[in-house]
């Protein structure tokens, strides 16, 4: 016996009527790769959103093309991506991060048809646009008297683009399991691979979103993305603002910690999200030039693991409250959020920051499992790691063309590639990524955790770890340590901060000062990179 | 093109499970039929759910199967309600405050197997059990020793029933369009319709109720759901805690006001959700004992309109925020939540309880729009009202066996028998039902305003207004008025108190003061059977 409710289909655009018809006047702020700060509301967005749908209908792109993206968390960028996917099309955000290879490549593999770009990329999409074979028109998100002079390739203005379309147009019905975006996953081994987000996958994940204890964005909230929309989706604040009529504002092309506290403070956020190095950088300087964040209450920090010394900083310098998150581009992005639970509250100060650096519980429609070598599930004891095996509807069942072939077991679970534990309350830990934990005499160590003790310690700015091939224990741990501006920082100094603080068989076998760490194209450390310069290191215990 | 995210069924177990395994020991507490105070938790509950559907699974129940409650809110008619649609059974909550005739009716229409029921109802089901048709088991929802000694039926015991089953059994797999529970509308005109809600339908509505402008709940809240279950699912709260992790609160058979105060005050219930008789009486009975609301911060009132003066008491006597509720039955029950925008909370307080007096906005997912008498859509300004139309994944799309035949029109949407306006800030205001508005010469006139400003005279304890027959005006405005425990009010110190508060061509023509009013079986004034009583009393002024 089926239900009789409506058929009423998720479709992303909703989330956009939503906003437009409920929260209209509610401001969307932008900093502009033209300069400066511009003003819109949902309302606007919303109109010029289908304005975009109508424009592309007009180029010939049908339900199913895909359509590129190459741009900063802009206005522009909000609507164009309501746009693509409004018409049935599926938006592409490409990260510029890229190496060139790479985003010629996804380019290629996705065909896209169309691609929108900032000011930023004229000189990087002149570069690679013979060898990008599926493009027919490229667009210029800006306005004519930003158009530059003279380009090698034939541009289409955005404003021009949109300007006769009619923005009360209706949007294009699709089914819900229909694809909404595409995002490839960066590409640190092997080629990268697409994750195409469906209209009902975004719409749950963005209403899992709103939840109280995940963003717990509402009406009265101003959210600044600084996780840029090409890193899965901004973690889905253009669909989460909009559905919960919140503030939204944009840094645009900027991440520097002066500009992202000055635009913190200026328009009232009081929810930031972003991952450990950019609130690193903003730490720092607050440190130096003070002046605080405004009415921040909140900041949603994820993509890494984030070092209990940053959760402390923020709570004690700056009264702002760090939830952390975690999640894979494979997942939309989120799994978890480190909120406390009334258990973990009740706890002394200490005992709650142990929790809050646990990566957190489940949000409703994330399934989670622990398993062994065998695929056998792990007690949930807080104690006894495995792979993490993930299941949800928001979460990747294959990637974009087959790549990679079949990525679920018979049960429907998808392998993070991460190794944690789960725990009687619900919480979540990261060990390590399975093919980052160090392997020394039968066991493991936690590359994350050696990192995160040795960022707390005087003058250091950030550190990695590696295992390196050792002839007894088989792989023995590694730490290059970056110093901050001015400070000097000694081995001998940092493996005294770190006494006491980790087991004694987990001391880095080796500490060595680096000018600086290479990081991958959304800001965290590449440590395939790490390996490959340190494969002939030679550990003074060897 | 297709997403490729993994295919998920939105199935309503998946709430308790999240709720298990993220806030298993966060508490599920009942007041009970036995007497006294359980205690429980989400685990617990959880296990005794999956006990239940392998209990019905024994007694041949199959998916699509309706099976009965008629019971309180406990945490048996929790365990029983996850149970039935846990199996693939179909929950089909019996109002038993319903007349002996109309709850038959529904029974045999709704073909239920099963009937679980509450201790209160052992004499009322004996009465009835010769006219229910297909019930094949009467199980009563306590243990042996509360087991009736002598009973006309052949009852089964619950904790019996439940008792030698594995809490560890898995849930039936079913389509998300599958029916999860049947909920009856009260038939206040003609024969009782059945709502189908599906899996799907109960779980995106348990998500929006989630969101932080909607109920707000985290795993820190505790909530009370003083609105049945047999109402429109308690309004959710048993999906939306379990979504939440939060604390479920429940009176059992207890709607005095004594009994509900001690309880949000012993358990430290933060939000508590009821129609306005339940919040009027509290009000009353604070006004008398005082004792307050110990932590309780926000009341979520619907069902009916909420008055002016119930807000400002909650607000300025017991600090507690009225969230205004409008939703049917039909809608799961939610359409509209009257919290404050940003645009609202920057008016001065008298102007925020203009607003708030207003039903609210809608919910992501609820689409409103107002037509006139030809269905073209109305403008939104907050002044010209029509026929309130809505459209929602969890909004009905046609009755139980097609009662009352097609219900929706060519483009989907729902008339909700309502009338409203809409304005610019995106809220919606009932003026009145279709059938109660009052039509004085071309004109119409709310009497929901006018009760709402009566309502707040002093020594009025409720107030209900009806249009009566005029030879010149068509119909003017009866007030009925029943008085305070105590108090004695005249109908010129009504009249004198509504001078100046509404339109001098509002003013009723005649105020009678009555020993009681006639309800509905959700405790809402029942017009009806008013028009019936004085359909020949002729007004002083015809
Ligand atoms: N809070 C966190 N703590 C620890 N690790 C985290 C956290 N959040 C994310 N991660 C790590 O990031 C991974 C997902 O990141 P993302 O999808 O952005 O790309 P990536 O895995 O870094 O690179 P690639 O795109 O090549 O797969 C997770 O699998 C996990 O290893
Ligand atoms: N906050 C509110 N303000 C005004 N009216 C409300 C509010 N909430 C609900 N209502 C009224 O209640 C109606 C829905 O109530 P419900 O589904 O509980 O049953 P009912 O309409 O009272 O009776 P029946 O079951 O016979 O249809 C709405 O259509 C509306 O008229
Ligand atoms: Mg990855
Ligand atoms: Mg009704």
């Amino acid at each position: 016996m089926l239900g009789t409710m409506q058929d009423w289909p998720l479709l992303v655009w909703k989330l956009i009527d939503h906003a437009a018809t409920n929260h209209g006047d509610r401001e969307v702020i932008s900093l502009t790769c033209e300069g400066g700060v511009h003003r819109s509301n949902w309302r606007t967005v919303h109109g010029r959103a289908r304005q975009v749908a109508e424009a592309l209908r007009r180029m010939g792109i049908v339900p199913g093309d895909r359509v590129a993206t190459l741009a900063w968390n802009t206005y522009r960028h909000v609507e164009g991506w309501y746009g693509i996917s409004g018409m049935g099309g599926v938006a592409h955000t490409i990260n510029p991060r890229l190496f060139d290879d790479q985003i010629v490549y996804i380019a290629n593999h996705a065909e896209d048809r169309i691609l929108f770009f900032d000011l930023t990329f004229v000189k990087l999409v002149e570069r690679l646009a013979p060898r990008l074979t599926s493009i027919e028109h490229f667009v210029l998100m800006t306005d004519r008297s930003h158009m530059p002079a003279d380009s090698t390739l034939d541009l289409l203005c955005y404003e021009e683009l949109i300007a006769a379309e009619d923005p009360a147009m209706a949007w294009t019905p699709v089914p819900e399991t229909a694809a909404a975006g595409l995002c490839y996953t960066s590409g640190t081994t092997g080629n990268p691979k697409g994750v195409q987000y469906s209209h009902r996958s975004n719409v749950l994940h963005a209403m899992a979103a709103c939840m109280t204890d995940t963003f717990g964005l509402g009406a009265a909230s101003v959210v600044c993305p600084i996780a840029p929309m090409y890193h899965a989706n901004a973690w889905s604040i253009p669909y989460t603002a909009a559905a919960a009529g919140a503030k939204l504002v944009m840094g645009g092309p900027h991440f520097d910690a002066p500009t992202l506290q000055k635009l913190i403070v200026d328009e009232d956020v009081d929810v930031a999200l972003a991952v450990p190095t950019i609130w690193l950088g903003m730490l720092q300087h607050l440190e130096k030039a003070g002046g605080g964040l405004g009415k921040l209450k909140r900041t949603a920090i994820g993509g890494s693991a984030v070092p209990r010394s940053m959760i402390e900083a923020f709570d004690t310098l700056h009264g702002v409250h760090v939830m952390q998150l975690w999640g894979m581009t494979e997942m939309s992005p989120l799994g978890t959020v480190g909120t406390a639970s009334p258990e973990v509250l009740a706890m002394p100060y200490e005992q709650q920051i142990d929790y809050r650096v646990k990566q957190g519980r489940g949000l409703f429609g994330v399934e989670m499992k622990v398993v062994d070598e065998d695929g056998a599930e792990i007690p949930r004891n807080g104690t006894d790691f495995g792979r993490l095996m993930v299941r949800g509807p928001w979460i990747v069942g294959s990637y974009f063309k087959g790549d990679g072939g079949q990525v679920l077991d018979a049960d429907g679970w998808f392998d993070t590639g991460d190794v944690a534990t789960l725990d009687a309350l619900g919480y979540m830990h990261i060990v390590d990524r399975s093919k980052d934990v160090i392997k020394s005499g039968g066991e493991w160590i936690s590359s994350i955790d050696l990192e995160n003790a040795a960022v707390g310690a005087p003058g250091v700015a950030e550190a990695a770890v590696i295992g390196i091939a050792h002839p007894k224990w088989d792989e023995r741990p590694l730490l290059l340590v970056r110093q901050k501006e001015g400070a000097t920082v000694s081995k001998e100094a940092v493996l005294a901060y770190l006494d006491g603080k980790i087991a004694k068989w987990w001391m880095p076998d080796d500490v060595l000062i680096v000018e600086d760490l290479p990081h991958t194209a959304t800001g965290k450390l590449l440590k395939t990179e790490l390996r490959e310069r340190y494969k002939d290191y030679r550990l003074p215990t060897a």
